[in-house]
């Protein structure tokens, strides 16, 4: 193993081309932006500088996502813990919310992370990155299962269908309002905090909203 | 003006390239994708003829987009004339989704507009197409102004904020279904009917929730 001023000066190259990485993903489009272009922003001369620390794109992507979803974790491991024993579906709604727009705002401004994210999702070749890091985080899933716990009476699907209509909001309002940010366009609120609020409020209409249509009716009009 | 067969084949030749185009973004994503694979993928031997009918790539996804919300709007058109004069949240709602759950049904299975769709709102190099797309149609400005008609004591950020969430929803909601029925991967809902109820229901709450923090209070946690 490397020790010493050599590794710390790798350990420097590779946070330098992580953050360059993430700025030009997120402003560019993740395919659209090359290594030497990322190796050029990162103020490396030898333009195989990323190939050399990263791997192929897909690993590089991956790092940076990683950067973010470990210290993310770590905020919803708290939230969790300190909302254990609650049976208010807003504690859970916040539970769920304020970890990701609290870790934004604690970044920034500015951020690139929520657009980067939101990009990915949406990415056919990148998609799965995201999707397996959301998957195993357990912090998410015991907050999804204490957010179930509170709604016992809600059929299967519904509940299905929120978590994803939940994951999808928040997922995508951090990234509206982080490239409102990024533009100077006007935002509806003018805080993380506030945003986050006004999530909170939305999520926990949707959660307790009546499912008008019970599944054995569903396809009748189909 | 070219008329005759001639005409006829050129627009045989276009609506066989905007397939195939739609079809490869969706699958594969908009930047990954080559106006020489999109030309392979539609049978063309002549590499250059994708260029030759769409010109830049931004007017080919341009292109793609027109030929679905041209009829589009023709739905929202309809479902606003016969929701005109209700007073039901719901309703409006309905009439915000329906549209383009409906237009996906007819269309599919398969479809691939809605992935591609949902791409080009996160993808930082087309976003504007479908934004500017959809701020020019008359009749969801008019279905907006309708839903807001129902709910004249919500302040004026929430409905800001909340009209985003509905359109973020929409747009992935029918992203995500559409790419799990291409991957043959389970669905919370079994018809597109169905995943329209649950998601008005959602709407319906979201829109009915009380919103906790007013204005005038953001900010303090911040």
């Amino acid at each position: 193993m490397v020790t010493g001023p050599r590794a710390s000066r790798a350990e420097a190259t590779r946070a330098l081309i992580l953050a360059a990485a993430e700025r030009l993903f997120a402003e560019r489009g993740v395919a659209a932006v090359s290594n030497r272009q990322i190796g050029e922003a990162a103020g490396q001369g030898n333009t195989a500088v990323v190939g050399y620390h990263f791997g192929a794109k897909e690993d590089l992507v991956r790092a940076v996502v990683r950067r973010h979803t470990t210290r993310i974790e770590g905020l919803r491991a708290e939230a969790l813990a300190a909302t254990e024993g609650s049976s208010d579906v807003r504690d859970w709604v916040d539970c769920l919310v304020r970890p990701m727009t609290d870790y934004l705002d604690g970044l920034g401004p500015p951020t690139w992370f929520a657009r980067f994210h939101a990009q990915l999702t949406t990415e056919p070749a990148y998609r799965e990155i995201v999707t397996q890091e959301s998957l195993s985080s357990p912090a998410l899933l015991a907050t999804a299962e204490g957010l179930d716990r509170c709604l016992p009476d809600l059929p299967a699907e519904v509940r299905l269908e929120r978590g994803d209509m939940t994951r999808l909001l928040l997922v995508h309002v951090c990234a509206a309002r982080e490239r409102a940010l990024a533009e100077g366009a006007p935002t509806p609120r003018t805080t993380w905090d506030a945003t986050a609020t006004g999530l909170v409020d939305a999520l926990v209409g949707l959660w307790l909203a009546p499912a008008a249509a019970p599944a054995t009716t569903e396809g009748d009009r189909a």
